[in-house]
């Protein structure tokens, strides 16, 4: 199954005008985006997990523990679907159709490979401490022989990846020109 | 495969004490959730996608395009797993082991199907509206006929479900208590 998932297969996604290949844009939302959604399905079934990530170059990469049995399920090559998602904005319109989101997503296909180096697990594990708080690692101990072992880090390359993005105000219909109510964006922030 | 598809079966998360199928608690974290994050299987590939959702008693609300894949396939009664999640704070600890983060999420398992009655249809377009924004249902112009029809609503209920939550400081170990960084929880919020 892993190897046939990737995104030209599924393409789901309605708004195509919306979507962005564009790896720049894709590495942006996966840095500022804190946590994303982890797919794979489990004995038939859909299973969706938060977690935390972080992007060293075009690779992203997800920890825990090894008991965990999402990673496990990951570290034996599940095809895996990482969402991540910032919400910009309230688009507020005249009619109730129209209300929207100004949103920037990033969804990755592939499957994820485990980071055995002690080297680059090291590094992995700075980049996710780095991706909650930058320069906490410097100020915090690093990780020690029993601690690495007991982490299981693996790594996703983020090149089969598409973004998709609103921006802007809302789209009313000319009819509704003369309805009172206000419109526009309401900014909102997603955490970081 | 839809029916099999349970939160009893698919058990993959770690920590369970910090796991609770209060309904309450799951009501409370999807309506505090501007966003879910839906998963599907198509063509046997775990698929996850942003949107908009709303509550109304314990039911869950979705709603596209006729034209989106993902609702005409979840219309269509494929098994589906909902993630809400919400971001509460940054968990600093003394380690970087210890780095967590303090969330509530809630996972749906189950099936959607379609809503078709035109009262209902109505009343959980409300509902999403009012998700976005309390109150802008009553200054924002309802849907009409056309705008009714040219909308898919999907309710799933929310009975099948877990919640899981982490709260509190990070806790270090006892070896690491001189070390001088500083430890506590940066708050975080989500947007709503």
């Amino acid at each position: 199954m892993t190897a046939e998932c990737s995104s030209t297969k599924t393409q789901l996604r309605r708004h195509p005008e919306r979507g962005s290949h564009d790896l720049e844009v894709v590495r942006t939302i996966l840095d500022e985006a804190l946590i994303c959604h982890v797919g794979f399905v489990h004995d038939g079934c859909p299973v969706v997990i938060p977690t935390i990530h972080a992007r060293r170059g075009d690779t992203l990469y997800l920890h825990g523990s090894p008991a965990s049995r999402m990673l496990r399920g990951l570290a034996s090559g599940l095809a895996v679907c990482v969402t991540a998602t910032l919400i910009d904005g309230l688009v507020l319109a005249k009619s109730w159709f129209h209300h929207s989101l100004n949103y920037r997503s990033v969804v990755i296909f592939g499957s994820a490979t485990v980071v055995g180096d002690a080297e680059e697990k090291t590094e992995a594990l700075r980049v996710i401490v780095e991706h909650v708080k930058p320069g906490r690692t410097r100020e915090a101990r690093p990780p020690n022989a029993r601690e690495l072992s007991g982490t299981l880090v693996l790594s996703l390359p983020i090149t089969e990846s598409s973004a998709k993005i609103r921006t802007g105000g809302p789209i009313d219909d000319a009819d509704d020109a003369g309805h009172p109510a206000w419109t526009g964006v309401v900014p909102v922030t997603s955490p970081r």
